[in-house]
């Protein structure tokens, strides 16, 4: 299934060209009072959703999904953990590149741990991304972002997959600089999520899928994620040997090699096989 | 004002040894649907709430402090944002100690950027610290907290207090190590928040206050705010000049010289001058 958030929060069950509009089973979701949930309600309470969502998307408006404002996927994400250098070639890539590193040590992954982006810089595709310190050198990087779907604590890797809620495509912006990383990828709108979720039973296996984006028309990044160094279930074992993930924290796996500068006016076209396509606008914030 | 969050979920004002317990002022907090708001409802909500408070604390209930579990004083950070080495002595003192900076360079503070910890890591002085990965040295850091009272993007130096709810002592626990500082600060209880939220109106200078943490008896780091490389109107202006800072957001000032290995058995006093005083344990997780 692919769901989505459009418009003004409303849910929707992607099929072809049409959103089928499910969002009358957020009605199912209760009402809270302060102190709030720290993961998100509807990510968690999708396998008691599921059914419900089903059966209303059979007899749901159908509105094109052309003319929808397709939001994050996830609304209320505890955490976003990104990993750093992930793919061997973007590694290397960087390593040769002063003005990539700008001095700092590039650790393989096992070294360097994963980082975290705030989720104040999640958007989706409609809202694009606005750039700050364009004085600096903006890029696009393009991620498979898995999210999570139910509390993970120390899990083995042959588990991890049964964690997953599902995928979506992810933009990790960043700013080029010495700055840790948490700081300088996580200015408003640099994380983009979208274009919807794709669930786990219709993508079981997350190991081979060609990934690319495009600026502007022209060729970036192309890869495919059976050259990561750090796999889907070998992150969420390591993420979650240091924290709890929760569900609705997003985990971004790593770009490949071909990050590039992004400019205002440049629209971002990213595509990850079996997930599906999103153009993002870039603009200065 | 001196505001508490205690036992399940009640909010207290801290007078003397006792809590007035206020509790029935959140019902002025509306019941809210999916998707939840990204921020502290309950600090954005601070300064209408503030004279319902005031009122209620005249009449109600008073509890001895001693028999009050605190728990953090903000329950729905967005996002807890860190000052990395941002006091000269402590930087000298990373510098000249191998075990600490594990051959990765360490740059001040401007060049560093700030960092993120993960808000899953976020406990209270009741729940105490629980070290993961205890065959590495897990370290006590005390700080400063400042809780942002309103959103905050691109302020200046000058109107940066402005946009203060309030201080707490905050605890930055770190496992040593060479990964990012926003992973190896990040596990469950690695970040605590107390006693209380001090508003800024009873301080309104947190230029000069002394801050000290004990280890089980032993006098650990002693320091004043006074020493800050970058002080709190600084920390907010550069952290809001690469995101939005939100309501509930929480600022962890950074962290003097004395740094030092917690074990699981000890507990920390730590104290800040006009703030108060929390005692919190460590166990293994």
């Amino acid at each position: 299934m692919k769901l989505c958030r459009f418009d003004d929060n409303r849910l929707g069950v992607v099929s072809d060209d049409q959103v089928h509009d499910v969002t009358d089973v957020l009605a199912g979701l209760p009402a809270m009072q302060y102190p709030y949930p720290m993961f998100d309600a509807l990510i968690a309470s999708l396998p008691d959703l599921r059914g419900e969502i089903e059966r209303l998307a059979k007899s749901a408006r159908a509105v094109p999904l052309a003319s929808c404002r397709l939001l994050s996927p996830v609304a209320n994400p505890g955490k976003i953990v990104a990993a750093p250098v992930n793919y061997q070639k973007h590694l290397q890539e960087v390593r040769k590149d002063a003005n990539l590193h700008h001095g700092n040590m590039i650790n393989e992954i096992e070294r360097a741990g994963l980082f975290l982006k705030a989720t104040s810089s999640l958007v989706g595709q409609a809202d694009g991304v606005h750039l700050v310190h364009t004085d600096r050198r903006n890029d696009h990087e393009v991620e498979l972002a898995v999210v999570i779907g139910k509390r993970a604590k120390n899990v083995t890797r042959e588990a991890a997959l049964s964690y997953v809620a599902g995928y979506c495509i992810g933009l990790d912006i960043t700013i080029r600089g010495p700055e840790e990383r948490s700081f300088r990828k996580s200015p408003d709108s640099y994380t983009v999520l979208g274009p919807w979720l794709v669930t786990a039973d219709e993508l079981p296996d997350p190991s081979s899928l060609d990934l690319s984006i495009d600026v502007s028309g022209a060729a970036r990044q192309r890869s495919n994620t059976s050259d990561l160094i750090l796999d889907v279930p070998a992150l969420i074992a390591f993420a979650s040997s240091f924290y709890t993930l929760n569900p609705g924290d997003i985990l971004l796996t790593g770009t490949p090699e071909g990050v590039g500068p992004i400019e205002p006016g440049d629209v971002m076209t990213a595509t990850i096989q079996r997930i599906g396509t999103m153009n993002v606008a870039v603009s200065a914030a």
